[in-house]
């Protein structure tokens, strides 16, 4: 085939395109009990990926809910439906090279595994603090609204919350800071090749200039 | 930031990855009635791609059905649901620089101009064959319990549909050959600079090899 000099630029781009194929994707997948810190580790680690131009999403558990999952209540089956369809666009993006930050209580270790099986390029994140812990923090009011009897349903007061049985981190955000808990995750990232590895967040930020 | 001999590779793979924000995403939605030949189209254009490794996703409606919208019927409201729903996903992998390929029958004027808007990077696909024709290829048998009463609400009998005002693409698939509509969306994607230019499929199969 003949490239023209206008031709020449796409050419140069589709070399580089079939390069990143190189780039692996991979979901991360934070669970816990509402209040644990999901959101707020999520947050740190998307935005240390971006500094570092690492190409990331943040599915949230509740953002899904209003976009793809209006319909569904939170009966375990409801539930287990809403965790499926959240794989099942965290394994659109992870297999085109994404990393995919899931953030979502995900009470269920069936549909865990499952979507672990889904997606296969898969990190659990534990994200554990004691109940007494996430209900005196309360950011979004809702423990207050259980304990008024308000919301029912509500996972680890009425609904139940299994822990995971072999997650590849366990962020005890009671004992351990932000950052600790973001180095951590970063830690399995770099083990396994979709991150640089660094030592401290120093490096993140200065890898990131 | 100091690199060891096997750092080396981490870094290089990040120097790729950066580059590759050059490369931008964009949804080819393909719009028509049950049997137009919106899948066909679909899997000869994806089989192209695919070959030239561009990155490329479909989403088939009848998946996606099964996979984000099991709740949903064929009400105008479930329709436009559906449509938002595939269109949530198809903006996430756009912007992650994937070519998706979105083929569903989309009804409704109103929801195809609701993810035009939210995706952006759009190219709309008319896939124009006539009742008459569509009814007689009868692929999935869907046409024939639709006569019998077995099925209501079917698109063009006793559902609406909304031709596209401007598509960006007519494919007359009564007229013309799958290669011939399959050129015609190439010509739009390269003329936005997602693909090289081909002027006919042979040069298209080349620039795989």
């Amino acid at each position: 085939m003949r490239y023209t000099h206008n031709e020449g630029r796409k050419y140069k781009l589709r070399w580089v395109i079939s390069i990143t194929n190189l780039q692996t994707g991979v979901t991360v997948w934070l669970t816990g009990l509402s209040g644990s810190g999901k959101t707020t580790i999520t947050t740190a680690l998307a935005g240390r990926l971006g500094q570092c131009r690492y190409p990331v999403e943040v599915l949230d558990g509740d953002v899904i809910r209003r976009n793809l999952s209006k319909d569904l209540g939170f009966s375990k089956e409801d539930r287990m439906e809403n965790i499926r369809r959240i794989g099942f666009v965290a394994e659109l993006l992870t297999r085109n090279g994404v990393i995919v930050l899931v953030s979502a209580i995900s009470p269920y270790e069936e549909a865990r595994f499952q979507v672990r099986q889904m997606i296969g390029s898969f990190i659990e994140v534990y994200v554990n603090a004691p109940l007494a812990v996430c209900e005196k923090r309360d950011v979004k009011g809702l423990y207050k609204r259980v304990r008024s009897g308000e919301i029912q349903h509500f996972t680890g007061i009425d609904d139940p919350y299994e822990s995971p049985i072999e997650p590849e981190v366990e962020c005890r955000t009671d004992e351990e800071s932000v950052d600790n808990s973001v180095l951590k995750i970063w830690d399995v990232l770099a083990d396994r090749g979709h991150v640089e590895r660094c030592t401290s967040l120093v490096q993140v930020e200065s890898a990131a200039n």
